[in-house]
């Protein structure tokens, strides 16, 4: 296999899906996660194991697990809301499940009606859980705190809510957490400054990714400013799909094609390729018609000279 | 005066202008200008000392010297292709002046018909009409490289091509020299290597400005790594004015809204009031109807707490 540096996330199955109104059928999605798999993405988080009378959208999860489980190589995430939600994706056979805590309680009552205490109470059970499976068979257990960077509802969220949050949620089991700008809050010196909190809090080999909206136009400077910090694994979504379709500027998730654009300039391999990629999206187009799709790469292509060697680009 | 960590030059009235068709009328121009002067922006490019035959837009240039100069405090920029344009500019009163210099040759000859050593002899040319002012009445003088990140006729541009035309620059008179990503080519880290090459040749106070694009979505980023590596003036254009209108997503300048929205994020002052340059982005709508206008946080708003302490992003 070629080397990674860096670990494209691709979340748009999930985040993207979830974000729009329309329900999408399974067999388009798993055109979708095939031909994005084939152009080298590492890792999808497929779906959401949620109450599926709230979100429809995500139906279809265990049978996307199952499908993509048959893909050489790919690692397959799924997110989980509570215990519950982990106990279905185990038995689907997720490779690495993660169960979103807002770091602003606020938030966190209003979207799962559950307290921080009540959050790490599902954790330990998750925990139990993935303990009980044989070894070689657990998966991978993150927690991606929300709202890490703010919040919709209380504005500013202190970094000692998000330290200590990450202190609870690893004593109570998770492997490691996840830092997500959920509302687009975040720029690149609270990036960096909050890494490295939590770095410090609960090792750096605990914190080795985030999920960065572009919702104000920061989102790959804000990966890049994670990237120095040593994050290893960026989030993102095919054509920014779920981009609130009122504002047409405030997208959701960066864009995946934008993303591993930046990174493989920068000298990064992410082990996918950029022109099929953008077939990729091109069949996500022809798929899920009039749902409106990002990126600035694909309105301006490649740079001249892209394939040669770029001795000091790299 | 208020303090100022980052000076944020709006190239709109030129860079903006000159990539549209349309002619712009005289006092939508200087309502524009007044305007952002007012909203707090330090430094305005209002035009080019071009051929008005070959760049019709740009005819009134000397005319909004004049009138910017009335403004007080506002630093009034102009470009100049030849030594030519300089004597114009010096008449006007500009109180910069900039000289855009290809790295690539080959963009050189075909956008100014002029070699490389054609182009210092310019610059040494400009040094004398400089000089020949009395003290006091001398604009700064500075070079723009451009193309200095690749170019869309010979794509890669090895950056000793860029150090040795920064040395030859400054020899040549110039106070400084810039940066320009005009094809969007940049990214965070080769803005990095090239800066600090840059610097290593003729001095870090010789480069403290750099002029991004966005056409690929990586300018934001590319303006945080210029930060880290003591950049101190970034170039952008209000609502990302001039941006491709066949290809929405692929935009020129880098969007002023946003830029300043980052930098405030960061805890850098700018000296700009975001609230009152939203304002001056309606009236430039209105003043240029029909053409397209740029930016993420127009759409999204400024965060909840926004003008609240931030105590650790800033």
């Amino acid at each position: 296999m070629a080397r990674i540096d860096i670990t494209v996330s691709e979340v748009g199955p999930r985040d993207g899906l979830q974000s729009i109104d329309r329900v999408v059928d399974l067999e388009t999605k798993k055109a979708w996660i095939a031909a994005e798999a084939a152009a080298g993405v590492p890792e999808i988080e497929v779906g959401s194991f949620v109450n599926y009378k709230l979100l429809p959208q995500m139906a279809d999860t265990a049978e996307l697990v199952a499908f993509a489980c048959g893909i050489d190589g790919l690692t397959i995430a799924a997110l989980v809301p509570n215990a519950r939600g982990a106990e279905a994706a185990l038995a689907a056979g997720a490779h690495k499940i993660s169960i979103p805590v807002s770091a602003s309680e606020t938030h966190s009552l209003k979207n799962v009606r559950r307290t921080h205490a009540q959050m790490i109470e599902e954790v330990r059970a998750i925990r139990a859980l993935v303990d009980a499976k044989p070894e070689g068979e657990r998966p991978y257990f993150e927690a991606g705190i929300a709202t890490a960077f703010g919040c919709t509802i209380e504005g500013h969220v202190p970094l000692d809510t998000v330290t200590r949050l990450a202190e609870e949620l690893i004593a109570a089991g998770a492997e490691e957490v996840g830092l997500s700008d959920t509302t687009g809050y975040a720029n690149p010196r609270m990036i960096r400054d909050r890494i490295r909190a939590v770095h410090r809090t609960v090792g750096a080999d605990k914190l080795t990714g985030v999920h960065l909206h572009n919702t104000r136009g920061l989102g790959l400077a804000n990966a890049a400013a994670a990237l120095e910090e040593g994050i290893t694994t960026l989030d993102s979504s095919l054509g920014g799909l779920g981009g609130c379709p009122f504002a047409p500027g405030a997208s959701g998730n960066i864009v995946t094609e934008d993303l591993v654009f930046m990174l493989e300039a920068m000298g990064l391999k992410t082990g996918i390729d950029l022109d099929h990629l953008m077939q990729v999206r091109e069949l996500l187009m022809a798929g899920i018609p009039d749902e409106p799709i990002y990126g600035f790469l694909p309105d301006a292509g490649l740079p001249l000279g892209w394939s040669d060697e770029r001795p000091d680009a790299a």
